[in-house]
């Protein structure tokens, strides 16, 4: 999966993932009134909202991105219609052509690890028959369990072709508390970031892994660090835009083939028509400022990388 | 919410919490049979069987017990069909007077984990509507992303009364890689463990903390020492039964007023007919074996705590 991502990655020249992360805050108006006139103020209203919001960004955007990133927790906060319209969401990205990043950070022990790793990357056995569940291309894990929590999802991602991306020096504020904690001198993130490296030399694609790594934008002194401790690792980079993450911080995750990370933005695409930039849009032509906001973040991202 | 847990174990005498962990191979073949010919081998099928297997556990052992705890990953296995189920069996134990701990391990930067914290634990806004979308009594939350992951757990803990238990030394095998490694001469489970107990003071009970800690009963010794550094965390202790964790490894998580811990069994009640003890309540009485299992560690954890 790692090699048909790099391949997108090449031919829309864009290291890009656009976090579908909704809220009903970013929803225009006119389509939560939509919604809510079908279905009423109710959870499958909500959830219809965010499908119709959803939808126009991707049809949107699609041929600009190589890869989406939906966060399961503003879909899973609307309880079963909100999963139905994450699934719907996975499914028409595919559609579309679209690599699919399932950030659902899910780790536990051995066997529950399992049941997680069939369930967005495999395939579930019922009676003679087997079914995907979620379907993503690849998922993030949270790695506090350790080696025998992360090992199912490699299972599958050799089963399957898919990938992981395993949570290293997270992009928010407090991520420090105890990623940062020096052990034997040496920061836990670093620690995490070689077991990635030494958990990915079992599931290599052709240049890269399929086993990934997350790193904030917020911290570009240690992306650079953990850039060198994980060279086949490709990096996952939130917190660019709304998070503070700026184009001239993301050099120092890219190897130097031009590849080996790709960033993320979310509020910072779909909401753009709230932001002053983009507000001649409007809240009708919301989709149309995405594009717009999806380009100027190619074009920052370039130009940081001397392209 | 910790109140009415702690008055439910003294009601039952039993500090024990049962796994609904279900996983297909643990349905006897009459329940998969009938859910199959309802539904066929199908997605549905499969969660109906699951839905069939819990009702009847549920209905044998909830005069017995304090309160359940589904592990989401074995529904969400199956998709939307699995999760519909995971409500389901929330809503039903709710009814039948359980408290309900939704082992859900879910944990992101702060807007993220506000989205799980609502959808689990609290209300979303729709319209002027507000809903829950699945409603469990506590969840468990990983602590990797520090404080700002896990506020706004307790931020909707104090507004709908409910409670969390954060991951701090987990049962399993390599739970020690990460999580045992010293940071100024302690290890990182201590570290999560004062995190607890500090984030744990604002969010108080009567006697216990709403924020309580994971500590795997195969790990005893460690249990010792967090017991002391979160004196008013409720510990909930995985690992007892099929793990190898054993009743009189338990005696260091509880203080000394006999409360403090609950002690979970998953596979060692749901699957007890599976086991040489019980086979003689045979497939078609699984949920009578699963009554004496509990009856045989309510008596295993008495003994060890010399009562």
């Amino acid at each position: 999966m790692i090699d048909s991502l790099v391949e997108k990655i090449k031919k829309t020249g864009a290291p890009i993932v656009v976090g579908l992360d909704p809220m009903l805050k970013y929803v225009p108006e006119h389509l939560k009134k939509k919604a809510f006139s079908e279905y009423g103020e109710t959870l499958k209203g909500a959830a219809e909202a965010v499908w119709l919001f959803n939808k126009e960004i991707i049809d949107n955007i699609c041929d600009l991105i190589p890869a989406v990133k939906p966060q399961i927790a503003m879909y899973e906060q609307f309880g079963i219609e909100g999963l139905i319209v994450f699934k719907r969401t996975v499914d028409y990205c595919k559609e579309k052509g679209l690599v699919v990043i399932g950030d659902i950070k899910r780790g536990d022990i051995g066997s529950t690890s399992e049941a997680y790793a069939i369930g967005h990357l495999g395939k579930v056995q019922v009676g003679s028959k087997r079914y995907s569940g979620f379907d993503e291309d690849f998922v993030t894990v949270n790695p506090y369990l350790g080696s025998d929590g992360v090992a199912p999802f490699i299972k599958v991602c050799k089963e399957e072709n898919k990938g992981i991306f395993v949570l290293v020096k997270t992009s928010n504020p407090s991520s420090g508390e105890f990623q940062d904690r020096l052990i034997d001198g040496r920061p836990l993130y670093e620690l995490v970031g070689e077991k990635v490296a030494q958990w990915g030399e079992e599931c290599m694609g052709t240049s890269y892994s399929n086993v990934g790594a997350v790193v904030g934008a917020t911290y570009p002194e240690q992306g650079k660090i953990l850039r060198k401790l994980m060279p086949k690792a490709f990096i996952l980079v939130p917190g660019y835009g709304a998070q503070g993450g700026k184009g001239a911080d993301l050099v120092h995750f890219f190897n130097e083939d031009g590849l080996g990370a790709i960033v993320n933005s979310s509020r910072g695409i779909i909401a753009a028509y709230q932001q002053e930039q983009y507000a001649k849009f409007g809240a009708e032509n919301f989709a149309q400022a995405s594009r717009e906001a999806v380009l100027a973040m190619k074009e920052d991202i370039a130009g940081a990388l001397g392209r």
